[in-house]
């Protein structure tokens, strides 16, 4: 059974997810249709970026990720499908798939115009319903992407300056939190590869993280690896660096949010 | 695969959601159920008919429409199945069907009450698990409604007082906001086709929105048609209008929310 | 097709259920994956405790029970695969199988240890994605428990220390409220059996319910039965004493929460 995953900012209370369900499922009847999340930030396209990259990677071969940010909707901005790692993406071209065409195993990329596809009359305030959704369901159903439209280079598309980690003139890695989760812990942009770069050590015992005031010394390797209540830094699920609070909530005690500078360095042998 | 769509006021923390998708699947494995809203605001019931209307016809022929917003559970009220307009439709007999019921293509009306079908013991407070889910799921299994119980003519069921836009004397529209989504959206019961009967230009550029002390010159193709921050209107993805704020949040702006009074008046040629 | 549930206090703005959808369907496409909540609290596991017991029981037969809440996630805690009463749980071994394990109809009790059947590599914080996910498709697929581990014995799992109603010498019931729903509804600990035994007229007339300053005489059998804005108690839908109010919010009403006493006296003739 194809999958369909949905990313949007639509939230669940309005009829907008419904919406587009029917209209996927008007089309092809047999897909498993999985919300990723509808609770984006209103028209956040980095949220949105990040979002995608951390989560398409676990959904099976061939899945199309459907990525509904698009404050631009009803002007000339352009609609995008890809095909890239052997999954298949649908977005606008605002930036949201910035990450992945900068990954660099795009295979196909078009641009979705042909409107034998959309559900017509289009409006102009909701392409999710009217374009994504029945294109999406078109790709699940194994249509070529060169149906949709004529191809596209990636250097055409828009992207998003997302912040990277990067390494100081002083040794030191400077990132910065770019989510935060719903207990709290601060998600950075310090992958594995880059902490493992400064210190040697797989346990990251000699680093030290840094963050507004706190000073968090060695890499955890569980949650309960300090007391109830006391700070952390760990590798979370995303692969990169997280600060957190032992059954505790790292947001309210750091009093830091999404964009808050983090800062690592190796901690000097004396 | 048959199509069940949920519409209640159950909210997605307890799990009363998830029992009814138990019950269903139970009996109708193979079923896809569709979460439409679980966020209408308590007992809302003219949210709920004005939700449903919006929703149901994009999905498939023959979807199942189960809307649980029942504030009468447990007391005498009556419940209702019916087939129109190729859907069928399983709700209270409290009026949120009103819509549905006046669109006229009424086919089959029926009051269930045959026990046969229900989930044994009925609980007092939650006919949504132990009527609603097993009888739309028998429903969608394609059991004939007149199973459930003896047919009803359309006279005898409740009805809400649904607000419809109307012209004045004095040639204006006037109508009120009926619902706002997650982007502070303020959506009208002003359809388009009224709009066009006062201004036969399709573009709507004669045309005059007054809500509280803000007035707006002529209808946006688009939201970027006004710069950031702008305050507009448009014919939304509903086929009414709408009044936005470009990347920004219309309900903040006009301090306007459900039940405001809006006003369209053509613009006076001098 | 088989039946995941899920039970996790994730939330559904993050990523996390969307990558355990896509982990499940990677393994086992055919599936109906059912969010059950992902509202709990944050790591409160007497409340996962309580709603998985009331939920689990309107699902199919063999269906496979997640439940990750899990603040124990990367010590040395173990994972418990359980087949009772016809169904299948999967847990942290934290007391979120408490009454599932006390009820008595455990067939078959294993510690999931075998990481043939984990995803790799097993992140440090989110065994949801790595280890419940795949195990759960697996379970879901027809594996057998006893692949995935050793059996253990009942006596040797974590137990949450539950609330019990119970009767006092003075031939009261005293209970509390364990849980409040989207209406306000205060649910308590207090069955209909245990009612039943302190009056044994079904209707509960000789009831006299004490929550706070609050005294409600008798039993409803519908909210309608107390005019709109007045107090009532009933047995809700999971069988319990509940205190509500008629097209209100009892919570606020009582200003009471969880954990609030409650006490039910029988009315004494005069």
């Amino acid at each position: 059974m194809p999958v369909i995953t949905l990313f949007t900012d639509f939230g669940l209370s309005d009829p907008y997810v419904g919406m587009m369900k029917g209209v996927i499922l008007s089309i092809t009847p047999h897909v498993s249709i999985v919300d990723v999340s509808h609770y984006i930030d209103p028209q956040d396209l980095c949220a949105a970026a990040y979002l995608l990259d951390a989560a398409y990677p676990y959904f099976p071969q061939k899945t199309v990720h459907m990525v509904v940010v698009d404050p631009g909707v009803g002007s000339s901005r352009k609609i995008i499908a890809a095909e890239a790692g052997g999954h298949y993406f649908l977005a606008p071209d605002n930036g949201v798939l910035t990450k992945i065409i900068d990954g660099g195993d795009v295979r196909t990329l078009v641009r979705v115009e042909n409107p034998e596809y959309f559900r017509q009359p289009v409006s102009r305030t909701f392409h999710g319903r009217d374009i994504f959704a029945p294109v999406a369901a078109h790709m699940a159903s194994g249509k070529p992407l060169d149906g949709f439209g004529p191809r596209v280079c990636p250097v055409d598309l828009s992207r998003l300056e997302l912040s990277a980690a990067r390494l100081t003139e002083a040794g030191e890695l400077l990132g910065e939190v770019i989510a935060v989760d719903r207990f709290g812990n601060l998600i950075t942009n310090i992958d594995q590869q880059k902490l493992l770069e400064l210190d040697a050590s797989e346990e990251g015992g000699n680093l030290c993280v840094h963050i507004g005031e706190h000073r968090i010394n060695g890499l955890s390797a569980s949650y309960q690896d300090v007391s109830a209540g006391g700070l952390l830094s760990i590798i979370g699920s995303r692969g990169c660096l997280e600060i957190s609070v032992n059954s505790g909530d790292a947001r309210a005690y750091c009093e830091a949010d999404k964009g808050a500078p983090v800062r690592v360095a190796r901690i000097r042998e004396r």
